[in-house]
């Protein structure tokens, strides 16, 4: 089954963590394909498409795997079935509502199923130092756990790669800048707007970033 | 969120280990729902109803998550999309076709999700001995990685339970009995006819389970 030895799988939503971390592993190794998911958020539908037209850029092969289930089943205002979003920084209690639960547990696990079938012997996902205290998914000790849940899980002993574990959000977004790629073709914003809102944790976290890296940041705010 | 502080959510395939687990659960705790998964496999049709009969007769919440995906993008021979399920015992080689990469990985994380949302403190899945060497997300240095993995990743640091972990088919079988199920109301072929197979190593285990339980099997088998 393998296609590829050393290829890897990139989870990509069209944000700009995970669009650098796809740019960042075709150019150190192979990516055997992009994949998205769409869980049924108010953003899905804007940063989806990004994620598409960076890996149709990069030649490569990419894949949404719809989830219309978690719309139905799980309680989060991040969902088109949930309430408002909530502005202001991520670390404030109020953006607890944005939770999916076990997003990311979920994310990973379809992923690596999708890798191991498609020939793939690692996942990477972008996950960095600053994710979010309030997001128990985002957690190293959660990566830790579910990297030996998929090796362990899988044939191949799929390993599950964080290329930025140590890193903060504006060493990513500098390391975009340093592979040249426009992130005004990446979306953020949780409320799901044509342009970004500004104000909500998401927003906020985005503009820090740029602003951090010294980088122009190229995205238009609604405020 | 949380609607009971001890409750769980219970895995449930429709096939005989998992309806014994969900009867297990409802006599010795609280069971908050039973899930089943359609992953397009071509006896999930045949299992499922008898999922949702057993918790209709307990007076439980059943969901069935719809992952039309797993039929599209992953190769397996258990699935609508694959080739012909093999005869035989498990333990021969040929049953590795059937393998559906890391499929407790993902129906594990959406559970977790799924009771995370419900306000469920632990999920229980029937894994017991001797499953399947050839299914690596069948063996416990899986399940004890995944079981890590979810209570790192949830707020309410769900549990993963697995009664009948050190127990085997049989003895799976005998607790079923003493809690009076009627085993005719399962389902394990993989083939999916409205009949049992009796040939596919499912099968071949069903009929051993009974056997070895001393156990009399209401299944009508073709051959």
């Amino acid at each position: 089954m393998p296609a590829d030895t050393a290829a890897t799988v990139v989870l990509v939503s069209g944000g700009m963590d995970s669009v650098v971390a796809l740019h960042h592993a075709a150019a150190t190794g192979t990516v055997l394909a992009g994949v998205s998911f769409d869980y049924g958020s108010k953003h899905n539908h804007r940063e989806i498409p990004f994620a598409k037209a960076h890996c149709a850029d990069l030649g490569l092969r990419h894949e949404t795997v719809s989830l219309g289930f978690m719309d139905q089943l799980f309680t989060s205002d991040l969902l088109k079935s949930g309430g408002e979003i909530p502005d202001g920084h991520y670390e404030e209690l109020s953006m607890k509502q944005t939770v999916v639960p076990f997003r990311n547990g979920i994310m990973l696990a379809i992923a690596a199923g999708f890798a191991e079938s498609a020939g793939a012997t690692s996942l990477t996902i972008a996950a960095h130092s600053g994710d979010h205290a309030i997001y128990p998914d985002c957690r190293e000790p959660f990566m830790a756990a579910m990297a030996s849940a998929i090796t362990e899980g899988t044939y191949e002993k799929i390993a599950l790669l964080r290329p930025f574990i140590d890193q903060r959000k504006e060493d990513i977004a500098a390391r975009g800048a340093e592979l040249g790629i426009d992130f005004s073709k990446t979306y953020s914003c949780y409320k799901g707007g044509e342009l970004h809102c500004g104000t909500c944790g998401t927003c906020t976290e985005r503009k820090e970033a740029f602003s951090l890296a010294r980088l122009v940041d190229p995205t238009t705010y609604a405020c």
